[in-house]
């Protein structure tokens, strides 16, 4: 099955697919999203609304797990950060492809086995894991992350 | 010129639709938007944005005026409100109507003068001001305060 990993960021959204095999995931593709910066927050929206859209409709996966997000220390940046996964969870759902929402610890415990893990630790895994050359940039790292752990939840899942 | 009034909220989204006229704002229609209740929060957005879609295309604003929401104590309210936003916000754009953004203060401010105002003082004033039989319901009565604010200020910009 193929998995398309989001880590919804106010600035950087990064993403990920990968293909679950019989061997273990494979990574196929990863990047990140960035609106242009002059843009207001309308704009913005809809800028990422149409790249999530067209990643789904391009690699077509059959499912699309996004981080539960985190919140920050201001309730303002927290407000931004919930329009940005709003409408990222919103492209998905559209296109009519479900969507799985993983806590960050989750995430962290799947690939690294340890809940409170750093970003360095979660780049190091997924280069691991997914057999790459060198580590992707963090905020694509997480996205993988995202989808690797989506994947163990369903292959526990099917294996129970 | 017409302007849609939208106060979201994780639970009930308000909305108001204005005619601005030399006379001042008259009320063309009103009232929420809810969710089902089972729905998952994807669905939820899902919802949302479909009825936000429908109601510009039906009623075609010049402008969609929407409050910059408040936050929550809990920041997964804050997140969950600002999901919801986020696809309101999304749902005008992309329709190409403008977008505008107006604080909760200052639409207590245009509409009752005071801009710690209670819910009911806004319900009392726009009764008062679109010359209403009675107070619309609080969540509608938001809306069109908010619709208000945004044409008072198209106003004083027009004749500053």
């Amino acid at each position: 099955m193929r998995i398309l990993g989001i880590d919804p960021g106010s600035q950087v959204t990064g993403y990920g697919l990968i293909e679950g095999t019989a061997r273990g995931p494979l990574a196929l593709h990863f990047g990140t999203l960035r609106p242009p910066r002059g843009d207001d927050l309308p704009d913005r929206l809809l800028f990422l609304f149409r790249a999530l859209r067209a990643l789904v409709a391009e690699y077509e996966p059959d499912l699309v797990a996004v981080e539960t997000a985190f919140h920050h220390k201001h309730a303002r940046s927290t407000l931004v950060l919930g329009q940005v996964r709003g409408v990222l969870v919103l492209g998905a759902r559209e296109a009519g492809t479900p969507v799985q929402e993983i806590s960050p610890r989750e995430v962290k415990m799947g690939v690294t086995g340890h809940g409170g893990a750093s970003k360095e630790q979660v780049q190091f895994m997924i280069k691991s894991l997914l057999h790459l050359s060198e580590a992707p940039p963090a905020d694509a790292s997480d996205a993988l992350a995202i989808a690797v752990c989506a994947f163990q939840r369903r292959n526990v899942h099917a294996r129970g």
